[in-house]
């Protein structure tokens, strides 16, 4: 932590600062500039109430240095962790492609389409029973039917079923269909969730929240680990800013940050991402380029008959077109897909 | 909803737009313009599943004409909901002040916060006992002890007690002890805990989310309505944009659009809002200014001991200058405060 | 300048920074931490060429300590600049007014408004003849002759004449009719633009980026300042984000963190920061609470035919009623309008 | 155009709207709804001045249907622009690649510089004379001399030389230099440069402004071929959003999009969109991969010692390093670089 002093910081202002460092347990390092003074203080800032060094007579800002975040962090694990599930491998040059519609509608829809995407070569099959909704008026899911076609279609395909917990009480429910634990990105800071489904031994893919800085996204991870589940997956689905064309903005650079920071891999949503069936491949590519170590993609017999998400759905023979395509991107990188 | 069709749409592809509307129940009313050709659809669109529309061949646009939400719409109910608990009266003219700690800390910390707060004109008591933290390794709060010392407060000032529940599971617990229950920012599409609490009668305080859209903010709202709990307070408390001078980015043009839209009350919070203790009394002025029913403001005996929020907390003779400022402000536009 | 150096860095990737730092005239301090070692950098950063250090090997990141500006800063000048021009002053406690039609239309449009928003309190006029327009097929302003208009509006009222300048070429011309010369957002950052206008002794009101940092925007205006025009006005007209409710994001925290960083006055846009007519009011009385030294407000006998930003501008009953409203909270406040 | 009533709106409103709308050449149909009534506007609204619309009594809002741009649109010219200037191709399946340092700084760092990259692959060299800097206090350009050591550096390789203009009154100037003149993202919209531009014959990159939309950036483009140059380059170089890890947020998305609407090309900026050279050669190929008709890099032989963009600049055996990746992708793709 640096502490920045005011241009016109009294001596005793400073002397105030320089005590209060000391009595949090750590070491302070007064350097004098030509224009300010700082203070740069030496131990473990993560521990320390350091919130209130702001408000001190004489402070103009105080920059922190450490991450806040330690067990996602590659300086704790440098080798990349790589998360299983069956056929399903996210990690260590293997791209997992989990594919799906957005909600589980019927036997007949969820099998066929995972018949389908297995085919194409995805490893894992996306589908929500539990439905969180922006509009108490949208339909809310087919809540434990659809977690049981979910592993009916499991049955016929052995396709690792990836489907999203969205309350602490329904963990043990979930996890009992589940080979992975989808946290959605509203949920991404609900802590309760969080540590519920740390304290299981199912993978968890953990979605990015919308306004969520990636240092967020590590510490909401860090909830997971430090509660002893080490199968965590990142997944970058998407961020709010400005641009109205698309439904959110995918900003792919994360993937890249990402690795030189956390031994967590991540997966990439262009779905979500983009909003619009007519870019998703587009982007797919984009994610497998910029480095991805999955792809989650909304895909459905029929989008435009789609209970929720049909805008940005793709149908079977889209998604086939599209694996051929990261196929061929991963092969040139010398990395496998599905 | 209007459907916008594209330049090169086919008679083929018209036509099977206008029996897909007609599939819905809707009615559609086909307009041939000079450059493109649009699609007029009659009747309630927020029943139809009218995402599908987007997919179909030939459309190059869907523009919604309903506003999503209902029972929060001034449509609905003209007349402005007021707030009511103990002294806390919030909307109709009347301008509810919400003041206190971050976190409850001690009996002492908190006893005297809320005697000095009710000295300069607060009505409301606030404090967290349970709190979600962007970091595991953060204060989580003193939990139901923090609860027995905030009705201990309540005891001896008179003031409503307001505290967050982060949990549906933890809503009797907490609605035993508080007069408002505050639904957290990182919660506003937590739709498990938003029905739990639009279960109980008590009034709920809902923040809008950092990157929630005011529409999303009145369908969050309209989750606790529907459950059967008209007692809803909206808080603007900052959204997340490029700015890094301020830890939010505090849109006040939100108050009188909401008033605009909506009968339930507008409350504010500066703190979060700004992030640093020397905003705070600008921007709860500029809110009273705005037309905000009230305002919730972290204040603490000794800002920089606080263990949570330090920085944009403010010490109990800035509340007492705030206050009076907000008040000559109020009286000024005809409204009363505290 | 703070270096935080990697955790992994070597011996030498230390000893080479701080011979960098050395050799750029700058005295390094090494302090090595319990996870990192920092490097504190003392001397004026802002002369040195300090991006080339993120690029050294072992370096995790650079952190500024000084405010790049220095002229706008109040450290080197305490006393608020008062910007004066006729009856028009902004700052030091007046808060000036200026209002006025987007476009200058027609000779009747122009000294009709000017005469109506005198009367309510207005101390400037505003009207665009130069206008830069997002669509080359937009009405571009009548030019030359609308700057004849205007000072004929003058004549007649006494009011300072606003108008904007979009080229260097053009400011000796603007200048002449001009009682202030307003750079819009869109050439915040338009520097041949600012050393023009800053070789004038014309005051300025430059207008911020809509995704401009309030750091850049005191670059911006310090262009201005060290070509030796010291009447400079900021203005806050609103942001980009991802609110689309309003045309921009008004935030008004802006106005007391300028205060506290800048002596030059700040004035508040809550035509353009709102972009709805229905919002001004609530706004402009905000932006008053919240210590803005001036406002500047688009009005029009007849909004509805107004040639350009017809949905945000109000009428001239609009005018008087908000003008009333922000002369009460300015009382209220012990301050001072038009 | 859709013009959506209020729910309370008077028949007199209605009529007053259907009046206004014939007044300006266009025909209205009403359309009565369950809860709404709208008027569907046919004729070119975009001629209209329909700004008015939204102020008349009992509008709640107006809804525009065409795009603003139309000469940029692939409904006009379905096949795509190809950009062609010396050896550099941009559209058409062939990705140029535009390479060089921030800055020209001296006769040896830009000759050396145009080798290498053009050994490495590159068809064109970039390099800034004229240097637009947020800080007035920041090295500005060898203005003309940089210019000829451009046209050196071109004499020596061949390589087509693209560079920034920052002003009107410079373009003869560097037009006499440069094969292809760059108009830099705070230029977006200065309007006089962009005429200025487009009364050339020489081929322009243009880069989108930070804030701006995907429409507004057309909408700038429409300037410059509206003045009669064709030969436009689309430059997406990233956005400012919230997050703060990166300089600027890169959404490539942005690339597909464009390709739907518009005949012209669209370079990417990986160095400026992410600002940092360890993330550049991943959104370089992820640019590739979302089919990107151009990339546009800055490389320095020695980054640390770059006088500008330092952090952000990639060196040489980087360079080509991430050229032959992106080979690699494009071959995957079916497509040409270089």
């Amino acid at each position: 932590m640096i502490i920045v002093m005011q241009a016109g910081a009294s001596r005793a202002d400073l002397d105030h600062v320089v005590s209060r460092v000391e009595g949090l347990g750590l070491r302070p390092h007064v350097i004098v500039g030509t224009e300010r003074t700082v203070v740069a203080v030496v131990g473990d800032e993560r521990n320390a109430a350091a919130g209130g060094m702001e408000s001190l007579p004489g402070v103009a800002s105080v920059l922190p240095i450490l991450a806040p975040y330690k067990v996602a962090s590659r300086e704790v694990q440098p080798e990349p962790t790589i998360v299983r599930s069956g056929p399903l491998v996210v990690g260590g040059g293997r791209i997992g492609v989990i594919a799906g519609p957005c909600s589980v509608e019927s036997r007949e829809q969820i099998v066929a389409t995972a018949r389908a995407v297995k085919e194409a070569g995805a490893t894992g099959l996306r589908g929500g029973a539990f439905k969180p909704r922006t509009s108490p008026y949208s339909f809310q899911g087919m809540k434990e039917k659809g977690l049981e076609l979910l592993a009916e279609a499991r049955e016929a395909t052995g396709l690792a079923v990836v489907t999203e917990v969205v309350a602490p009480e329904d963990v043990p429910l979930v996890a009992r269909y589940a080979d992975v634990l989808q946290v959605g990105a509203r949920n991404m800071q609900n802590y309760r969730l969080l540590e519920a489904v740390g304290r299981t031994q199912v993978p968890v893919l953990l979605k990015r929240g919308p306004a969520a800085t990636v240092e967020e996204l590590l510490l909401a991870a860090e909830y997971i680990l430090d509660a002893g589940n080490r199968q965590v997956m990142l997944c970058e689905r998407g961020i709010r800013t400005f641009e109205s064309h698309t439904r959110f903005t995918l900003p792919l650079a994360t993937v890249p940050w990402l690795h030189q920071r956390t031994h967590l891999p991540v997966v990439v949503d262009p779905s979500h991402g983009t909003g619009h069936a007519n870019l998703v491949e587009s982007m797919a590519a984009a994610s497998v380029a910029a480095g991805a170590d999955g792809l989650i993609v909304e895909v459905h017999p029929d989008p435009k008959a789609a209970t929720s998400d049909a805008a940005q759905t793709i149908d079977l023979p889209a998604f086939t077109r599209m694996m051929d395509v990261c196929r061929r991107v991963a092969a040139a990188l010398g990395r496998d897909i599905g």
